[in-house]
């Protein structure tokens, strides 16, 4: 410009103007700088810091720019493999492969100033209530009780192997018997999991945990946390967290952590649509439906969308029926065969619908049809703009199940199929009035257990303890576990509690879901430094990879080639 | 005690007194009180703060008691296997099997708390300065060019393994290339040594790293937090950090980690001693020693004590010279027949040795005797008392030697012996005055490296890094790497050199040390919550241990059986 150049310098805190004019170098010209500077580049520059004439207010730094004295190089760069702005274009495995490159996009560096904020204020209110941060054991046993765990081979120890722990679980419960009152920690923990798009291999736990307390104080302690977090974050004052049993978060939303920032609950309609020979509801465990405020107008288009939506396998309906409460007060269903108009005005009572609005109907095995009405619910909630991220829904789910039947999760090993697994962990007390049902019916017993549920993400978790021996080793029976099995993977928990354990229990925050919901994103990925892909692999830094045969003699270790799929 | 009882109440926070009169309980009697309340008993208590009588000026709740109204028990507990008291008769290995009920004890627990505290304040000061705490992973790759590491199999990756980090020190330094000028983080480490008293396999580092610096930057910055810390923690106003170089170290001290809490320097002999018939003198390297102020009145008893601690092996001497210079002005030495007292007057010039003092002089090679030397120096500052432990003497120690060659360190493996290592580690630059070194004489190569050092023990050490690609691959070739294995290992590092790496550099503090230091303690054992045993082992809840053969099959590894040694 006219003898004048400006070049943008970025740095952590954001842009900034340079103005180099040729009255004001000391020894060199514009166009030297120009010629020998490069994007991406690293500058040292001596200058004044001067107003600007043409001001930029979207800029915090645009009102001012610098007259540029000494212009310098600290080192040069060669063109980056994607552009370095908001708007970028480079894709996922790219970017992840130059993540330190990605990292110099201010809305991933945000993320992590995010992140790092989230982690002051969280430790600035335990604190202040005599938490005291202690670390636990990285190198702790294998106890493959739940998930799967990551393990160490020992050199030392022969055959032996450490595992990482998936959460300090017992070590903050051993805490409580020491008489440290109030723990916790952020702390990484590992599960060697089959990864999906919010799940990592390692992750952050907010981990807390208090004796002495019951359920009551520890959810009034972490709503506490929950709204210090979003005060002092996001200027946002949250009310009073409501509490949801289980069983009614599964019979209203069919899912135990439920989106709560709409309504649309479950309408059951066994006792209205029953008995008029349509055999798909007349055969079916459960017939249940949600009311979608305004829908009425939905094209044929949008409601084959919906059912195409609810047969994907990973939904599993086998169809869907819906009825339309026209504005003018007519009913039309896609089931008229079966049901008059009389029939349909009674649908509509029960869904307490008005006209204008879309009643949409599963029918089939209870459990399947609600989660799959879960999924059409959100569905829904989405295509009518009712999910904004910007408003935040929180709620205390209580009364969980203590245990659930394992018919084979992947996810757990192959030895626990057929087992009642623990829901929570096997640490977590029954209520005290269901503990003769361990031994009739297990699956109804229900646990001192709550989850905290933001926006539909299970957001932490965390339950009142065992702290009795007895109660412990008959958990242990009921999760299938020999006395020797019992006594050989967690015989110093049982131990310690001979030794006066108070009462205790604590909750867990998964940290990495907590800022990407704070930072309003779906994904946990752009919330960590370095996240690893979908198959649990850095592919910045090529790991895991092969280790040397020097390694593996030192660790008296083999690696077991199995027929190789080359 | 006529009719009264009390009972002595202790929770995190102390001690108080139980008053138990049978006019204020409401249901029970205090004999009913006290047949069922045991030592280490969890109780719940209900009833009145008030004033005691008998006051007990020792206790921060000695003024006052509670009367007690009603008094409950929330737990039982059989008999301890130690006194839970600051002086137990517990052993070790006891103590550590139960290490829930250690950390009953008062000292223990004091430990963790100051623990949390230095935390807290070293976070305070950091986040002051806009350093921002960022998580670097785990799970990373193995890079043994150092220690070694611990690795972890992958499941779904066959024959492939993570690594868990030595330190983050790659993360760190790629943090600085995407622009994150100030990083910190309190962090796990892991290196699978052999373990000494105050090493564990899992450590805790507080690890920063600073961009656009030099190495002043980075020592006013942290003598800054250390100052930081001593004030806030133990009310302790340190002064500036005086800076001593590797080679003054080494002359004066024999030690790059001199305990400077007293002079005591080294004195070197040979230009006085020498060409007096004495063989041991004549024949050795370097003739050198103390002055120990005040100590000529040592006894024979203890001046053989003396020549039999540099006797030991691990100290390697073959004999201790010494003279003493007699309060009567008179000189009298162990090789009188070799040295005159004319002689012996010019040993105590060159000592500045004044009467009363005694003189302690090795002979032999030159660095084993500076090393025997150094041992020795340390433990006439134990007998003198000049090793105050509420005393505290800091400094950096300064252009430390950036290589150093591998005769067989047992820590690193053996494919490294007989090759350069680097000091610090492979990332740190050298001196720009020295790198044409590099070539011709690597052994000389000084580095940008630096230790803080207190009271003998290194605190903390860093350096500036290399951020230079062409520089970096120099490096690894002087440490014996191809180009192939730099590519493959670092080829991350290097890249990201090339896309406009700012200058930087770090320090990282072992944070168990600097707990054990602020706490006055040798060992750093136990300011660490749930530590290992000198075999690496957690002896509470036995690890490391077998795991199944699920697991291995899952992992596609076998363990090697080798001469099982049973």
């Amino acid at each position: 410009m006219g003898g004048l150049t400006f070049i943008d310098l970025r740095d952590r805190y954001g842009i900034t103007q340079l103005k180099i004019s040729p009255e004001n170098l000391d020894e060199q010209t514009p166009q030297e700088v120009i010629t020998y500077t490069k994007r991406e580049y690293v500058v040292q520059v001596s200058g004044s810091v001067i107003e600007r004439q043409s001001k930029n207010s979207n800029l915090p730094t645009g009102e001012i720019e610098i007259e540029v004295y000494n212009f310098g190089h600290l080192n040069t760069s060669i063109t980056p493999p994607f552009t370095i702005e908001d708007e970028t274009d480079g894709g996922d495995e790219l970017r992840m492969k130059y993540r330190y490159l990605d990292l110099r996009r201010n809305i991933v560096r945000k993320n992590l100033e995010l992140r790092h904020r989230l982690a002051i204020e969280t430790r600035n209110y335990l604190d202040k209530l005599n938490f005291l941060e202690v670390e636990t054991p990285v190198l702790i046993k294998s106890t493959p009780e739940g998930a799967r765990d990551f393990v160490v081979p020992s050199r030392v120890h022969e055959g032996e192997f450490y595992a990482l722990p998936q959460s300090p679980q017992t070590f903050k419960q051993l805490l409580m018997v020491s008489g440290f009152d109030r723990y916790y920690q952020i702390v990484k923990c590992f599960r060697d999991e089959d990864l999906r798009a919010d799940r990592q291999p390692e992750f952050t736990q907010i981990d807390c945990e208090m004796s002495f307390v019951e359920q009551e104080d520890i959810l009034q302690t972490f709503e506490g946390l929950t709204r210090h977090l979003f005060k002092t974050v996001k200027g946002i004052d949250i009310p009073t967290l409501p509490r949801m049993t289980y069983a009614d978060a599964m019979k209203y939303y069919g899912n135990d952590k439920p989106d709560t920032r709409f309504e649309m609950k479950f309408v059951e309609l066994n006792g209205v649509v029953k008995g008029k020979n349509f055999k798909v509801f007349d055969d079916a465990g459960l017939v249940v439906g949600i009311c979608a405020k305004g829908a009425a107008e939905y094209t044929r288009k949008q409601l084959d969308e919906l059912t195409e939506f609810v047969k994907r396998p990973q939904i599993g309906a086998t169809g869907l029926v819906y009825a339309r409460f026209n504005a003018d007060g007519t009913l039309k269903s896609s089931v008229d065969k079966f049901y008059n108009e009389e029939e349909l005005k009674k649908w509509a009572a029960t869904f307490n619908a008005q006209p204008g609005d879309l009643m949409l109907v599963l029918a089939g095995e209870e459990n399947k049809t609600r989660k799959a009405l879960s999924e059409l619910r959100l569905e829904m909630g989405s295509r009518l703009g009712l999910r904004d991220k910007n408003k935040f829904s929180c709620l205390w789910v209580i009364d969980f199940p203590l245990l659930e039947w394992n018919e084979g999760d992947t996810n757990l090993l192959e030895s626990l199929r057929g087992r009642w697994v623990a829901k929570h962990h096997p640490f977590t007390s029954p209520k005290a009035e269901d503990v003769a049902l361990l031994n009739t019916n297990p699956g109804t017993v229900r646990a001192n257990a709550y989850d905290i549920v933001i926006n539909g993400v299970e957001i932490g978790g965390g339950s009142i303890r065992i702290h009795n021996k007895e109660l412990q080793a008959k958990m242990f029976e009921v999760l299938g576990f020999t006395k020797e099995e019992a006594q050989n993977q967690f015989g110093f928990l049982m131990n310690a509690f001979e030794f006066g354990a108070p009462p205790h229990g604590g909750i867990a925050f998964g940290f990495d879901r907590l800022c990407s919901m704070f930072g309003g994103a779906d994904s946990i990925r752009d919330f960590i430094a370095f996240p690893k892909n979908n198959s649990a692999r850095d592919v910045m830094i090529d790991s895991p990879s092969e280790i040397s045969e020097e390694q593996l003699n030192e660790l008296h270790i083999l690696v077991k080639k199995e027929e190789k799929k080359i």
